[in-house]
């Protein structure tokens, strides 16, 4: 990994800080390097504002002059009432370089930002860790891409593929590690869906229980499919921000509704994490609305146990190739493993 | 790992080569090391004669006066009309110390062979990589101490758990690499068991496909609760030595038929692969007859399909702590683990 890689494999670290608390806006990251040295760093507050560009600038002060800015995200070109736009920002700390990973698609920018650096003399170079941008920001680049939030679907299984026991028992397939993790990625969402069939056998809590997070507790989405529980739903709105108010205490806030998984697109959440359960997960890959799995198994058998349901494949060749082995780590006893649409 | 471990390591790499082809002999593997280089090898003979120790003392010949022998098993202290014991072959080599991984339980020997070289002066140890030694020996370890064989359950699943569509259509869940690696397994198993179901539907030839292990591929054993494949059966005999003969063209020859798990007891076979399907992984579970989990998990999803059959498990806690995981690696795009029981 060269020097630039380096910086921004950092930038990347600091985007990961507020994913799922940014919708609409990216999450991004940025640290300004001069003289080999950071001077500043930032990232896209929660809320969207400040930008990530804007907060580094403000840290590094002049000594952003003749520095590199590392970007998850080619600078906005946009003025918003809620702040000037980043590229604007650059040009006038006299920044040497802008180093990004990718150009950010939403068209008041794209390509915009790389020109307005350019016309002042600044050097751009975009590309470096490209598709771990594309992963940082799955969320703003699938809403972008496809009007949808990026899915992420959930499964604690055993060896044998069961998510509870033939009777829906399932605490506890995994061990503390494995769900304390869980509880991470909760963090990391803009909002949880489960089935009807889960929300009323369990009530499950499904908030952030983990020290210092608690307060990152996404709103909860119910799918179902019965429309008489459409009287129940809550009106949904489009992306607009800070729909989700978090300040709310979320375990006492009542779910949205939904009936059927591509109502998911009318949610103001870019990051969606599908918890369960199985035939919630299977009605969300029958309907190709899955980009993301996480997979924790526990080294246990329990044989005749819930298990995925049907989805839709008629032919075992087609099951082949779309899945790629992203990332895997051991939680205790239980193994991680997730995937990616390849 | 010391020197003694290392080349114990390497009288058990000796004595995989025959695993499944001594029964009802343990498979041992010898090394002979004189001033730190190996003077003689050897590994008992498929059918369980040669022993280990003869043969590598017969590489060895002079060269094994005051040497170290590492053998992986107690050398034997009984003599028999197929040859003399190995404790004696040991004493009149001439070697100055033997160093072995695990006692032999044998009636015959347990100790015998220990007490036989000491009385002659030679200085002898035992203890190192008694797991591994326990692992490779498990045939005729678990045939002395439970008096049945030791038995691999392999699954091949998808991340879903399911080794099947709900229509049985299976060909093919996993790839080539993982396909070869079951081959491997079936020419160091005695016998192949499948269930009637799986049988009947596929016929499979449950054969060892590997280019020069052709001749490997163990008898086939099918599992059928109904009493009236019976009349179908072959007697079944105590073991015996060279009660499976290996010449004949076994894709030709008839399986022995069973009506429960337990039968097993009766094969003349003392590692046992069990193939499938998912009921009769089930019946052996549920029988408590399972010792090795061998999991090849290809990255699809199936759902719907067929996945574990129920064995009894009525407590989720239950199912927790029975497994260690062993040995896992990568095979093309799919994943091996292999568990033992804990």
């Amino acid at each position: 990994m060269n020097d630039d890689a380096r910086w921004m494999a950092a930038a990347l670290a600091l985007a990961g800080r507020t994913r799922g608390r940014t919708t609409p806006n990216p999450n991004v990251g940025c640290v300004i390097v001069r003289d080999g040295r950071v001077v500043g760093r930032g990232w896209t507050q929660a809320g969207g504002r400040p930008h990530a560009e804007a907060m580094a600038l403000g840290e590094a002060g002049g000594a952003a002059r003749g520095a590199t800015a590392y970007v998850t995200l080619e600078p906005c070109a946009h003025v918003s009432t809620r702040g000037p736009a980043c590229a604007d920002l650059l040009v006038v700390a006299g920044v040497a370089r802008v180093v990004a990973a990718i150009g950010d698609p939403d068209p008041r920018t794209d390509g915009g930002g790389f020109a307005r650096l350019r016309a002042a003399g600044i050097a751009v170079e975009s590309g470096v860790l490209a598709d771990a941008a594309r992963r940082s920001m799955a969320g703003f680049l699938t809403r972008r891409a496809l009007g949808r939030p990026h899915v992420t679907l959930k499964l604690a299984l055993s060896l044998d593929g069961a998510a509870a026991m033939a009777d829906g028992r399932s605490q506890w397939i995994t061990g503390a590690a494995a769900r304390a993790h869980t509880h991470l990625e909760r963090s990391r969402h803009d909002a949880i869906l489960v089935g009807r069939g889960t929300w009323e056998a369990d009530r499950p809590q499904l908030d952030v229980r983990l020290p210092g997070l608690e307060d990152r507790s996404p709103p909860r989405v119910v799918l179902s499919a019965k429309a008489r529980h459409c009287e129940r739903s809550e009106a949904i709105q489009g992306p607009t921000p800070h729909a989700l108010d978090r300040v709310a205490p979320l375990a006492m806030t009542a779910p949205i509704w939904i009936t059927a998984p591509h109502d998911i697109a009318a949610l103001p959440a870019d990051h969606l994490f599908v918890e369960g359960g199985a035939r919630t997960a299977a009605a969300f890959l029958r309907a190709d609305l899955a980009d993301r799995l996480l997979l924790y198994r526990a080294p246990i058998l329990i044989g005749g146990g819930r298990t995925l349901a049907d989805f839709g494949l008629t032919d075992l060749a087609d099951a082949h190739g779309r899945w790629a082995l992203a990332d895997q780590r051991q939680l205790g006893s239980d193994r991680l493993e997730v995937y990616e649409r390849a």
